[in-house]
């Protein structure tokens, strides 16, 4: 439960707000690589924690993310001219380079003086595992570049995906961290009592702070087995990692694999989501077809998204296509994919949901961990502060991990080194 | 004429507003039965005065009327699992009755007392004449059941249907006690002279208070043949009741019948009409195929609806297909459809009409008496006072009626046992 | 660069602002006359200036421009009927003549004194040039009516078409009045160096206030050809004329023109620009093959809207088919149609652009001095004072001229006569 007002300061990332503050101190995914997959292409039009921008590839196929108007007279950069190294504005003709230097200014006389004067925004980027970040904070405090495991792991044994999200991203972020809501939600094959998550469907949550955020361990029954254990990780603000190493060690014909989401808000009320997968280590295959299947079974497959964008054709305006029929034999909610799903519940809690009327369980313990860090967060940068999780050397190293612990045994033991990262 | 401090106050229907605390002291239509047509069948999606809810009908064929989201964490009830005289949420399982008691809470371990102290908003419902009815005021000020006549008429001899307005419930309302623009808005055979309301186009009105609102006489000089008489009913907050006997006694092939319509506000500038029939007595017939042909007749026949939805093919988005020539040479407006005459009228004011620029006239005594009364209901109900109309023992027993009455004869006289409920 | 406050200041126009009490001193076009085509036709729904009124062409021929809504119970009037020389309410049948008296009123006694207290507002009207003119402002300060120098052309020496355009009126008087750009965004072959505005891209500009606003000399340098100068005139509160006499002189096939732009503010966000022109003078053929492939060259010919609008196929919602391809090897912005370029570049500034933020060079000095004469003439209008270009006489006998000016010539000499109206 938050108050009112905490939970507005939670929620709203844009401009000069405490948590747009937050958001800034951090890299941020800005788009996919292959948004861009040409020099001099088009530019393209971004929105991130509210701002307005433009991003290109320039000649040298380095990526420009600039403001999206143009600083003479707030022209459109988006029908700009992607050519030489830099973006020309088609109004005037006044053009700019990725750091936002104008390199020409061709409606003034010759020698004047304003070109070196007038500067367009410009963000920092890198791209690192198929993703262009950017870091949009102040300037002395720009962190080193990102460094997650999945971002070290070899192209061919990963792989990011992106989703559009029509909801605040705190909706997402809570899902996310929530594993209770997988023996619900995502409870596929109604009557099948083998299934892990369906054996103990109120998992028991320890939470241990570190300097990235948390991890949690969830604990579930499963009686003379022993028990189901699985280590999440919060990496601040916004990204989780969770482990689905079972089908290896279970036998069955999977990709052992790491997994996780990072919420990206477009705005406040919009957000998208960057679905990354790494592969267990070297030994593990990850072939096409196997992410294509893994991509549909999340509802967020090739044939599930509106050509031409991020957006899933099971969305609110058609109510996800939910099944009633199947709702009643096959699967819990009656909709098709697991992301789906998740989609159906955060974004049917309307654009920001009103935290003030909620009433938690201890299942929630996650979720009530991870506001807790968010709003001594915002505190501390207000406070001229550094948050948690800013600096890589805090989370490179750490991996999720989950797996049955036999009766008798410790899962600090068994779980030891499969903590730590592998690539 | 209001100042616009007084438009505001009558016209506001959210929670926490005069006018929604007047509201909420009725019970007002919730949905259509015919919408919820099976136990265990899928949730419906409701807004009734500002609030979303949903609307199940559980196992035991009882409506259950609730809040739209799930008290834990606010998802979405909508997508909810409809089975053993429950919703269950289907993000972690929890379930409610339709009283709004936790049944099931499967996230928490066994034994949790959290169930017992979360509770889901849930209002009473009845079901009377094919509507769902609900009460959302204070549960220790709720009236009787609603005793309408026509809800008492057998299901043989009368019907309701609903269409959405897409503007204020008052400018609907306002057009059901207004008899004078029938005899130009609704003057559908240019030309013709013998209808009545073309005869004397600047009706008498007289209004008299009553325990559920008023009732007023509309008199027309129709010559030689006497006056024509038509008493209405304004039954408090928001129900017209009118009267279609001529046909009968004018010897037409027609259903002598009584009318009405409710005006139930979805939120400030949205609303459903409920139009409800009934037949004089039950020596009178009602064919589907007459029933048919009136609805046809009022615009909103089944044809004249988008299907799946209770919104009219001609409408807004289309100037409700006006025909210029039509309108020059065959009606009034150039509109088809007497409701959809009404519609364009009302939904052409703007969502909610600046009453401070009117000019009344003396056609216009009804409107001005309904405003009065609910003015003063509104601070009737701020002072902690009971308005007008909540018991049914003020309303049960009236009727409207309509009548030439000769000369030399007293109205009163004539229309004496008319005015009397004979279901 | 404006501030904040002066941005809001000059760009609003609502009733009771003060760039609304600007605007209502001059006569502006409410509509084309052939959108009434004719006498007793469907009334027209405007909006200008923020208010909603409707348009009718009556019995007589004239246009009434009124108040969208009923003096008596704010009922539509577009729903009205149109006939002898009167809109009829269709609710209750009051009548309105143009001038905005009641002169039937049957839905109240007869010998009402009602009728003669109500008044519909209206707006008086002229047509001139195939524009309806209308003045909303005080009356006793009502100007003598438009009389720019294109309106006395002769119908077959003049066009006039009409664009909307999805922003505020100012961003669209701006690009008017800016001949640089005309050297980027119009530069439609690219590498072609003979074109004039491509020999020197950064012209030098000189402003001369007048009593109608100013106009402006635009010196390009054409090195031993001379100068080529435009002159252009801004004539207030939004109208642009420009000279395209080249073709002429240059002894191409061309119709030397005069040329020009209105923007009307329908609201704050968006506009309705009128394009007009007029031959030079009579011994001029404007062909109607002309005339269509002139609009076709703006990109507002008539394959180029959406039929039954004044809206552009190319247009926000489709980027105006920017093609990525053409702006590499063809034209400069890679949009067909000068003024589409125009449209993407000021729209594409959002709703309302933040002018606070710009950096102004030497090229913008035309810009400068209107926003400069804006704010003076909205603290004359707040003072009460008469603004420039009220009065006819201020305008009338002025018109724009564009020439090249061999070496050793003063334009002044050159240009004398011809900045002179021959119609």
């Amino acid at each position: 439960v938050l108050t009112p007002a905490e939970n507005t300061r939670v929620t709203r990332v844009g401009p000069g707000t405490p948590g747009g503050a937050l958001f800034r101190r951090y890299w941020q995914p800005a788009c996919l690589s292959s948004e861009l997959p040409e020099r001099d292409g088009g530019p393209l039009r971004l929105r991130l924690l509210g701002e307005d921008l433009i991003a290109f590839r320039d000649s040298a196929g380095k990526v420009g993310l600039v403001d999206a108007f143009c600083p003479h007279r707030r022209a459109p950069l988006f029908f700009g001219r992607n050519e030489e190294c830099g973006l020309r504005c088609v109004y005037h003709g006044w053009k700019f380079d990725r750091d936002g230097n104008c390199v020409d200014m061709p409606s003034e006389p010759a020698g004047t003086t304003l070109q070196q004067k007038v500067k367009l925004l410009a963000y920092p980027t890198v791209e690192r595992g198929g993703v262009v970040w950017t870091y949009m904070g102040p300037r002395d405090a720009m962190p080193e570049p990102p460094d997650y495991e999945w971002l070290r792991a070899p192209p061919e044994k990963q792989y990011v995906s992106k989703t559009f999200e029509n909801c605040n991203w705190l909706q997402g972020l809570e899902g996310g961290l929530d594993t209770a809501h997988s023996s619900f939600a995502h409870n596929n094959h109604l009557g099948e009592k083998t299934v892990l998550r369906q054996k103990d469907k109120s998992p028991h949550i320890d939470v241990e702070r570190t300097d990235y955020g948390y991890f949690y361990i969830s604990t579930r029954d499963m009686g003379d087995e022993g028990k189901y254990i699985r280590v999440y990780h919060y990496v601040m603000p916004a990204q989780q990692m969770r482990a689905n190493t079972m089908g290896w060690f279970g036998g069955k014909n999977q990709v052992p694999r790491l997994d996780g989401h990072i919420w990206v808000p477009i705005d406040d009320t919009t957000t998208h989501v960057y679905n990354w997968m790494c592969a267990y280590d070297d030994t593990i295959e990850v072939s096409e077809a196997w992410r294509h299947r893994r991509e549909n079974e999340m509802g967020r497959g090739k044939d599930d998204v509106i050509p031409g964008t991020f957006r899933l054709k099971r969305n609110q305006s058609n109510d996800y296509l939910i099944d009633r029929q199947m709702q009643k034999t096959q699967n819990f909610t009656g909709i098709v994919g697991i992301n789906t799903q998740d989609f159906a519940l955060q974004e049917g809690m309307g654009p920001i949901c009103d935290r003030s009327k909620e009433f938690l369980g201890t299942s929630d313990k996650a979720i009530v961990a991870m506001r807790r860090l968010l709003l001594e967060a915002l505190d501390m940068v207000q406070n001229g502060g550094k948050p948690r999780g800013v600096d890589p050397v805090s989370y490179r190293s750490v991996r999720p991990h989950d797996r049955i612990v036999p009766p008798g045994h410790d899962w600090k033991t068994i779980f030891d080194k499969e903590l730590t990262a592998k690539w």
